[in-house]
């Protein structure tokens, strides 16, 4: 899904293979862009039913992978039914946020912004191409790496939408893009790097910072500083912690960096919604640290998600609805979500920069698998991103 | 347990209780001290035996604290029964590291030498007399305490030796300290301020990153950039992680803080570990996690003890004898603990400083109750350190 036409078609790419080898080749390779086909820059996320009829179709995919819900041997049989049981009442939770998520508009507009901005920020690896993959619904990843192939695309960035790593997200679509690459460009015709983390930087943490301090304003004078800030993110199943996932220790990083930012001028916790089934999740929930301070008397809780930075249904169903409407209180209120905030856009395109201009074709922690992994997948995946190459 | 002779015994401290209500009474405040009894400086940990024969007193103390291993009802008799089973085994394991903990002689040390460094930085508030307060071990906090009555001490910082904070391990102190005041000073005539938490201080990073480039120089130079770093701090059951704990996600800062001023050039996980008992408890363990590693052909692996500053015997004797001497890896090595770092006192004493000149009796976070916590205890606890006051 090509969301602006190539301005260029030239054969070869700006960036070879060896860019990534030293700093030096980086170096030059920026001044060698003449008759480049661009770059193009495809943001990784999970997707979300842009309609209800989407939602069963979405749920298939959600519970069929893995990576993200591991039902053992038996995922291809339990996977669909369990999409099939919870389809009509997820399908009602779309309908009520408005027919479905929000997450493909916002997600075109940040990567079609991003480069646009990119093309002035560094044209060396110019004209930037916005890219949209998602491992659940439309556009699937699948379907955007036959575009990029279609549109003659030669060097690509894979830029997850998740500001921390976990195998569970940014993990899976990396998994699905080395698939792929391994199914469609076994050459390797396209040259890819990525961008698989950035829980700190500063352009994020500076946005996440303004959405609290403006929506702290709604409050009061005397109880403004006493507002409990709740950064909120999505849970993980503690065998995947446990596993030695790396996102519970990024997400306390970004949350500590947003306090830093803040002064810690407000009390705090992170906590961790959306956990399902009967396995132990990580907490403390979400859902439950409400209740229970609503219980003590604090009524003034503003809570951030963390993980996620364009709205979807766990934040305008799950916390909007589920939580803050349910609970009555007038005090309990919701940060606004990154979307289309210009400061955002602008992270994001100061990220991919710093990515172009680097040497590096991934962070050196993605090298790293977790200690308890025994996924032969992410072995070879993490191989390919590091090398650009699959085994003969 | 006083180590140094208060300079002057004057009747009143150089902080009245309104110190602590506006920045323009603390500035006042610290040009009054010309006839100051001087400032207690408190270090709190739950330190170790000193000698063997100290062990099974400390076990039962801890074996006995609710705070730090919650038994339930039975904790009275539970607790007693498994530091009499223990004993023997812990009894070998200090004999083996030499025969008792340092914690106590480093404390001390580090107690004194902040003390020396804040009267030059700080005079307004000198003399500082240092002091330590263990919860397990001698000097017990209630020893501290009454030693501090006898020296006449009118204005004490209790300044947590955990970087982190946790309730199982600073709250558990603090409770204790508040249960002494309550017993032996309801009139309040020592006035307490705490520094409750400090996981991201610049010279606390410092000093820890710099050990850290200290043994990575013990690495060939063409493995020393892959060599994984292992920052491990002792876990906690996912009973208090579900009650929303603030450990974790402080521990996690810590983490980005150390690698940020590393530049992210090599590959890490945060691990937990001293797990015991048959309950849940945070994951990913060190202990299997460096057995998978070397399973996986990683035997280049830098153990951090990142939550504790002093040698214990989780340092001593888990990570260098059962982890790492078992293991047989000659790439498997330990950051040196920041003991005596100049840099790491000197750290102590700005932390103090910038405590003594701020308007804080505790930071904005100490004054919030975990989601899930239903300690009234711990409530009373929080009430007396934000107001100074017990209720009439």
């Amino acid at each position: 899904m090509s969301l602006r036409t190539p301005l260029r078609l030239a054969a070869r790419p700006a960036l070879s293979p060896s860019f990534f080898t030293s700093r030096a080749l980086a170096t030059a390779s920026t001044n060698t862009t003449a008759d480049s086909n661009g770059t193009a820059i495809v943001l990784l996320n999970m997707g979300g039913p842009s309609t209800v009829p989407e939602v069963h179709g979405f749920l298939s995919r959600l519970f069929a992978d893995g990576d993200l819900i591991p039902l053992g041997p038996l995922q291809k049989y339990l996977g669909p039914l369990i999409a099939r049981r919870r389809t009509p009442q997820i399908e009602k939770q779309y309908a009520v946020i408005g027919g479905g998520s929000p997450i493909r508009k916002w997600s075109e507009y940040q990567a079609a912004e991003a480069c646009k901005l990119l093309d002035k920020m560094h044209p060396a690896t110019a004209p930037h191409k916005p890219y949209v993959a998602f491992r659940y619904a439309a556009p699937l990843t699948e379907d955007t790496f036959l575009q990029l192939q279609k549109d003659g695309i030669k060097r690509a960035v894979a830029f997850t939408q998740y500001p921390q790593y976990s195998c569970s997200t940014t993990g899976s679509s990396l998994n699905e893009l080395w698939r792929l690459s391994k199914k469609f460009d076994k050459e390797g015709s396209i040259e890819w790097s990525v961008i698989d983390r950035w829980p700190t930087h500063p352009g994020l943490v500076e946005v996440f910072a303004r959405h609290v301090e403006e929506k702290l304003q709604e409050y009061p004078e005397d109880v403004r500083d006493s507002v409990v800030l709740l950064f909120s993110a999505h849970s993980l199943p503690m065998s995947v912690v446990n596993r030695g996932d790396p996102y519970p220790q990024e997400v306390a990083a970004t949350v500590h960096a947003v306090m830093t930012k803040l002064g810690f001028k407000n009390p705090y916790r992170l906590v961790w919604q959306s956990q399902v089934g009967p396995s132990p999740w990580l907490g403390a929930q979400t859902s439950k640290t409400v209740e229970s301070y609503v219980k003590k008397g604090q009524t003034n809780l503003l809570l951030i998600p963390i993980a996620f930075t364009s709205d979807h249904i766990e934040t305008l169903h799950e916390l909007d609805l589920e939580i803050i409407h349910e609970s009555g209180c007038e005090g309990i209120k919701r940060a606004e979500s990154l979307n289309g905030d210009p400061g955002f856009i602008q992270a994001l395109a100061d990220i991919a920069k710093a990515h172009l201009e680097g040497d590096k074709r991934s962070s050196k922690q993605m090298s790293l698998r977790c200690p308890m992994c025994v996924s032969e997948k992410c072995e070879q995946q993490k191989k390919f991103f590091a090398t650009g190459k699959h085994p003969e």
